[in-house]
């Protein structure tokens, strides 16, 4: 009965390895996170997806508030006008926004953009609300949706709608406008890798990559399972290109007139793709246990026999003192059945009772990364949960990092780029000379784009991959979602 | 010093009695709590106001939470075509909807609306999802934003766009989604007073009155400082309005299918306009302990002379345990100044510390609701300030009760009606024969609409106010915002 159920489902989901995007898919659906609605594009995130960016709200919420920052909601229509106002900005945003035009029956005078992103709006109100230097910085965030018309579109990663945050600040000097931007990446760093358990390299993003009216846009980048990079958090300085055009001025120590200095930053639904692409396996979803909506699950075996039920609730209770704990009790569903929903919802642990285990005083532990078993006392069930927990956090983590080191390559010029991708998919670490046209050339000649200028440049001095000029510094080259 | 302040801050609110709508304009822009953007019927929710929004979705999140709903999010657009399906129900709404024509460059093959309310997506999704009686209930909620193209706006209380969450859920039977329906107003009618100190009246709406595509819908009425009433929160029954047209059904437990039973219900950023207008007076905002951002505001007095900062600072980490405090240490502002700031902010507390204080061992209290100053001694300063919070608390709602109580009148024919409403503006309670000509009749001649049919009926068995035939019910009728 059991083997007959896994089959079943284990079926329900492509192989990893031989289709990584329908397996993608086939998880998502399958361990409903999400589905697909009647707008092209567009999803609806289920309970349990939604559950999941409710812990990543809270926790990256909570940080933001720790460094000073402060939430604020601005509207969702940008004028026409309003976004035409600083040049790169509109050529990045416009081919890819969504128009409103009319108001119930009547034509608008104006045409509004849905907001694909929010630095037209907040310079605006800036320009209002900063008078002197004693008002910054001001640090302001807000977590809402946002539209960008895309053509091909894939859940969390790629959707026409999504949700995320953006944080916008103003700030006195270029040099603390720079400290935000750095101070706000590895606070996505530190929280991908923290909680998310998913290693990512910090760098700055090349002249081509970088955000449409930034100075310069720092990111973090992660490693997906098959090899792929995606891109999971980005921090832009905007120096003075917004203030300028937007007239955002404060008065300085010196009593004189002088424009804002000015950042942004954002995270989005996506990182719950990453999630699922860097952890998943061919039994579906793998949380780790800091941000998974359920740490434990619990099922009785046998549980129509005397006093199984009852031995189980007494550890459910003391469990959801501390632990994010639920117990499946359904009555029309096998064990076996139970045991694949829930390694596909990827809960961490599984905690089983039956009746020969409540003679042993035990419980069996199957941990969701590993499938390894492991029995332990009832007495000491608080403190093992605990410590199991722990551990899977960290192996997830490991894992991940290990499968980056794997799929991390160098190269020196472009037989060796090329060849080294096909044979195994990943980072490319290599020289660049800086100019856009190797830049670009390397993309049509290999799909890889500059993911980043890592911070830590581990060679330097020698020559481009492409050109074999001198080399200005060392890039991650990857193919990326 | 402190008097010239105090002139300048107050003379720049409108007194409330002279026009109440020009004060709730100076205190919403003066306190800090919205501005107007560039896009006309949208606002900008500044920090001080959007952390009361973020208090009142932590408490109602948590009701929710606790009584099985789980969160979700669906999509921003809705099809033409399937905002079209239930026949009411876009005739409610059509008018008053933004379309979205075009993507990027290209015009859309069909129209998209901005979601005024999501009935149509989650009607679409359930029909997708549900399959047996096992499946039921679902309850799901969304907090997001929504747009409605109004005409006349004002911020918090009728904005083209706005902040709520929309409950939707499918039950089993007609009986399970009633007890939802009034399980979910009870929620709002608790929450209203016990965490915003605002009485409500629940009640049911008229049918002219209820939301489009509804069976019944349910209100809780709540009576703003001069008079006028606020609908506040609703709950709506949809029995199988949505279901069948959207064709969602289930096998029930006899196998056999049936369509499903319907509910939705919402509260708004509308709530923090309510909070304003009952609580506020003529030196600002008042703000009800339980939501209030801040609820102590420390103001040191001669900060500059010796020790004052020191024990200030003592005092501050022992309140900031338990209680949301901060200290007003700024140097460029007179402590005369800072009260008024303060003041208009709506902080419950003032905490005054000077060195004559300090000699004493004590601080000054002084309660925002009633300016009353107390002593008290800095030992027991923690127990001092929870006790004052929870009488401020309860003085808040009291003084609200008595003001609706005081501006409560019933009327038997419609001269007493009019001349009663134009001496003292609030709720008229009329029995009413359920005739819709009636109702209108009402509204022409005094500009009264029926808020709602109470559950509590005071008088039965008499004549309808308007046409004098035998009454069905008592209504409560008032002018509303």
């Amino acid at each position: 009965m059991e083997k007959q159920a896994e089959k079943e489902f284990v079926k329900e989901i492509t192989n990893m390895e031989e289709d990584f995007p329908r397996w993608y898919t086939d998880v998502i659906l399958k361990a409903e996170l999400v589905d697909y609605s009647s707008i092209k594009g567009c999803m609806v995130i289920r309970p349990y997806g939604y559950e999941i960016w409710e812990r990543i709200q809270a926790v990256l919420d909570r940080m933001f508030k720790e460094t000073g920052h402060k939430n604020v909601y601005f509207p969702l229509f940008i004028p026409e006008s309003l976004l035409n106002k600083e040049k790169e900005h509109v050529e990045g945003f416009a081919p890819e926004v969504a128009w409103v035009t009319m108001g119930g029956s009547e034509k608008l005078e104006e045409r509004l953009c849905v907001r694909p992103t929010s630095e037209t709006l907040f310079s605006t109100m800036y320009a209002k609300w900063v008078g002197s230097w004693r008002d910054l910085p001001m640090l302001y965030n807000q977590w809402c949706n946002v539209v960008r018309w895309e053509k091909t579109t894939r859940p969390f990663l790629r959707t026409s709608e999504f949700l995320w945050q953006e944080g916008h600040t103003v700030h006195e000097t270029q040099e603390e406008s720079q400290e935000e931007t750095i101070r706000m990446l590895n606070i996505y760093a530190e929280f991908a890798e923290k909680y998310l358990a998913i290693p990512v390299i910090k760098g700055k993003k090349t002249e081509k990559e970088k955000f449409a009216g930034a100075v310069s846009t720092y990111t973090i980048e992660a490693m997906m399972h098959d090899g792929k990079a995606l891109q999971s958090g980005t921090s832009h300085n905007f120096g003075q290109n917004f203030s300028v055009p937007f007239d955002i001025k404060f008065q300085n120590r010196e009593g004189k007139l002088e424009y804002c200095w000015q950042t942004s930053w954002g995270v989005s639904t996506r990182l719950i793709g990453a999630i699922i692409m860097v952890h998943g396996d061919n039994r579906g979803l793998v949380l780790p246990p800091r941000i998974a909506p359920l740490q434990v699950i619990m099922v009785p075996v046998a549980q129509h026999k005397p006093g199984v039920l009852d031995v189980c609730r007494e550890v459910l209770d003391k469990l959801k003192k501390n632990y994010r704990v639920q117990m499946d009790e359904r009555d029309n569903y096998s064990v076996g059945w139970k045991f694949n929903e829930w390694e596909m919802k990827g809960v961490p642990i599984r905690l089983e009772i039956g009746p020969k285990d409540i003679e042993k005083n035990q419980a069996v532990l199957v941990r969701r990364d590993t499938g390894e078993k492991t029995f332990v006392s009832l007495e000491r069930i608080e403190e093992e949960v605990g410590s199991l927990l722990e551990q899977i956090q960290d192996n997830l983590f490991q894992k991940a990092l290990k499968n980056r080191e794997e799929r991390t390559q160098s190269a020196t010029n472009m037989e060796e780029f090329i060849s080294k991708l096909e044979k195994k998919q990943g980072f490319i670490r290599a020289l660049w000379c800086g100019k856009q046209e190797c830049e670009e050339t390397i993309k049509e000649k290999t799909g890889a784009t500059a993911r980043c200028i890592p911070f830590e440049q581990e060679e330097t001095g020698g020559k481009c991959v492409c050109c074999g000029e001198q080399a200005q510094c060392e890039v991650i080259f990857a193919r990326a979602y």
